[in-house]
C-alpha cells in the first residue's frame, strides 16, 4: 500500500511526514488486491444495530453508528488508521480534532500504545477534554482562533506523523466499513442520508458501497448555517459560516469538497441543508423514541424528513446513520 | 408468569401495584418452562464485546457491558422489564433512580410508548437529567434528602406501577442475559468480579449462570466507604456509609442483601472492598488502554487486582464486566 496524489499521481510511502502531495493535491490510498491493514489493535468492534422506524410518515432504517467504543462512528476510521500506524511502527502522532475524531484517534492510540498529541482550540468543552485526558492523550490547548490551532498542527506535523481524519486516506479506509456492515444487515439501501462536514462518513460510504458494486443515492445534508458543499453542488454563492448546533459538521472549507461533490453526483444523489430548528426537532423526535444522539447526528434525520416529505419516500429503502451519542458533550 | 413471595410463598400478578409481599417479603419470578417475555420493544440490543487484557500481571477478560443503547448494562434489565410491561398493557410507570437504571428504564419506556415518571433527589447532576429529559421522561425533582425521594416514590407507587430496578424481579430476569452471552463468548469463566450495590448485576449473573448449570465464583466488590454486604458477609459491624466516587453502588441498605449473600456463598465466592484511590487508579488504567468507563465500573477492575495480587490469578479464566460508560456524567 502507498499514498498517491489524486492530482498529479506522485506516490508517497504510508509512514512519511508528507500528508499531502508537494503539488498541493490530496492523497488517495493505492491498495493492491489482497493487501489489508492489520487488526491487532481492538477496542471491541461490533456491528452497530439497525432499527426500523417510521419517522412522521417516513419508513427508514436507523443505523446506530454511535454504539461504538468511543461513542461515535469515527471509531471506524481510527480503527483502521491506528492499526496501520501500529504495523508501520509509528509511535507518536499528532491530530487536531476536539470532537469525535480526536476522541476516536486518542482512544485507539491508547489501545495501540502510540503517543498522541491532540491540538484543540482553547475553550473546548470540559467533557471533550475529559475524554481525551482519560485516554492519556497529550492535550495541547492553542490560544486564539480555530485558525491558530490549524497553524499549530501544521507546525507539529513537520516533525511528527499527522494522524489526520481529513488528509489521511487510511481514515476513510476505515469509515467504509459501515457500508459493508449494511450489506449484511438487510442489504444495500436505495438511499442513504448522511451529515456532511469534512466528508468522513460520506466518502467512506462511497468507497465501501463502490467496492460492493452498488451505490445507493447519497443525500448529503449540511447545516443551513454552514453549507459550502451544498452551495458548490447547486452553483450558489457560499455564505459565511455561522455558529450551528450541528458543530460536528460546521466545516467552512472542507478539504475534500471536490471528492464529496463527485461522490454525491456519481450516486445520483443530492445535497440539501437543514435549519438548526429542524435539527433540534429531529433530536427531540429520536429522544422520544428512546434514541439519545448528539445534535449533529440528528442532522441526518432532519435531512431525511426534509428530502422525503409526506409519503414521497414510500417504497424506498432509506438508511439514516446516527453518528454520535447523546452522552457526548 | 407471576410473582411469589420469597418469604411466605404468597403469589401476585405481574401487573399489580404490589411490589413486595404484604408480609414484607421480596418478590421472585415464578416462570414455567417455555414462558418468555416478548421482545418487541428494542433499542438495538447487541452482544457486548469481550477484550482479553493483562492488568498489571493479571490476565482477565473485560466484558464491555457499557456498550449498550443507553450507556450501561442496566439496559439488560430495562429491556426485559419494559417488554413485559408492554405485553401486560401497562402504560404508565414510576421509578426512582437518578443513575443508570433510571436512564435505561426511561429510554426503554420511550421506545415502548409507556409514560414514565422518574423521581430524583434535587441536586442530581445536569448530565443525568439531560438524558432523562431527552427520553421525555417526566422528571420529578424531590427536595430534601435521598430518603425524601424514597418516601415520594412510595407514595407514587400506591397508584402507579413501580418499575423498580430493585424490587421488580423482571429487571433481574433481564440482567441475567450477560451470563448467557458470556457462555457463547469463550465460555463460562472460573471467576467473575462484580461491583455490588443493589445487586442488579450480581443477582442477574447468579440467575443466568445457574440456568446454564455452572456457577463461576462470584467476587462481589464494594466500596470501602459503603460496604454493608461486605460487613454482613464477614460478620463485621457495618460502618455508616460515606460519600464515594463509586456512586452507582453506594447503597447503604440493599433490599436484596440476603439474596446477594446467598448467591456469593453458593458460588464459593467472596466479598471484598476497594478504596476510592484504588478505584480511580483502575479507572485511569483502563483509560490508558483506550477504555473509557465511569468510576463505578472501575470498581470491578480494582477488585480483581485486589483479590488476585501478583500471579495468584494465573491459569484462571477471570471475567471483569465493565458496567457504565465514561461518557456518563
Amino acid at each position: 500500500m502507498r499514498f498517491s496524489c489524486s492530482t498529479c499521481g506522485e506516490t508517497y510511502p504510508l509512514d512519511g511526514l508528507d500528508f499531502h502531495c508537494r503539488c498541493g493535491g490530496l492523497f488517495r490510498l493505492d491498495r493492491q488486491a489482497g493487501e489489508a491493514v492489520g487488526a491487532s489493535v481492538s477496542l471491541g468492534e461490533v456491528p452497530t444495530p439497525v432499527l426500523e422506524r417510521t419517522l412522521n410518515h417516513l419508513p427508514v432504517r436507523l443505523k446506530l453508528d454511535f454504539m461504538r467504543p468511543t461513542g461515535s462512528f469515527k471509531d471506524r476510521g481510527a480503527f483502521v488508521l491506528v492499526n496501520a500506524l501500529k504495523d508501520l511502527g509509528i509511535d507518536h502522532v499528532v491530530e487536531d480534532s476536539s470532537g469525535n475524531a480526536g476522541a476516536a484517534i486518542a482512544g485507539y492510540c491508547a489501545a495501540a500504545g502510540i503517543r498522541c498529541d491532540i491540538y484543540i482550540p482553547q475553550g473546548t468543552s470540559p467533557g471533550k477534554i475529559k475524554q481525551l485526558a482519560a485516554y492519556q492523550a497529550h492535550v495541547v490547548q492553542v490560544p486564539g482562533s480555530r485558525d491558530d490551532t490549524a497553524q499549530a498542527i501544521l507546525e507539529a506535523a513537520r516533525t511528527t506523523y499527522y494522524a489526520s481524519h481529513v488528509y489521511n486516506p487510511l481514515f476513510f479506509e476505515g469509515t467504509k466499513s459501515m457500508a459493508h456492515e449494511l450489506a449484511g444487515q438487510g442489504g444495500i439501501p436505495d438511499c442513504i442520508v448522511i451529515p456532511a462536514g469534512n466528508g468522513t462518513m460520506l466518502l467512506g460510504a462511497y468507497i465501501g458501497f463502490s467496492e460492493l458494486g452498488r451505490l445507493p443515492r447519497i443525500i448529503a445534508v449540511q447545516s443551513s448555517r454552514c453549507a459550502p458543499v451544498h452551495a458548490r453542488f447547486h452553483g450558489l454563492e457560499a455564505q459565511a459560516p455561522a455558529p450551528t448546533v450541528a458543530e460536528g459538521i460546521a466545516i467552512g472549507r472542507p478539504m475534500r469538497m471536490a471528492e464529496m461533490l463527485a461522490a454525491v453526483r456519481d450516486s445520483g444523489g443530492d445535497c440539501i441543508t437543514v435549519t438548526d430548528e429542524a435539527v433540534l426537532a429531529a433530536q427531540r423526535m429520536l429522544g422520544a423514541m428512546g434514541i439519545y444522539v448528539e445534535a449533529t447526528a440528528a442532522v441526518a434525520v432532519a435531512g431525511a424528513l426534509e428530502y422525503f416529505p409526506g409519503a414521497s419516500g414510500a417504497g424506498l429503502d432509506i438508511v439514516v446513520p446516527l453518528t454520535g451519542s447523546g452522552l457526548k458533550k
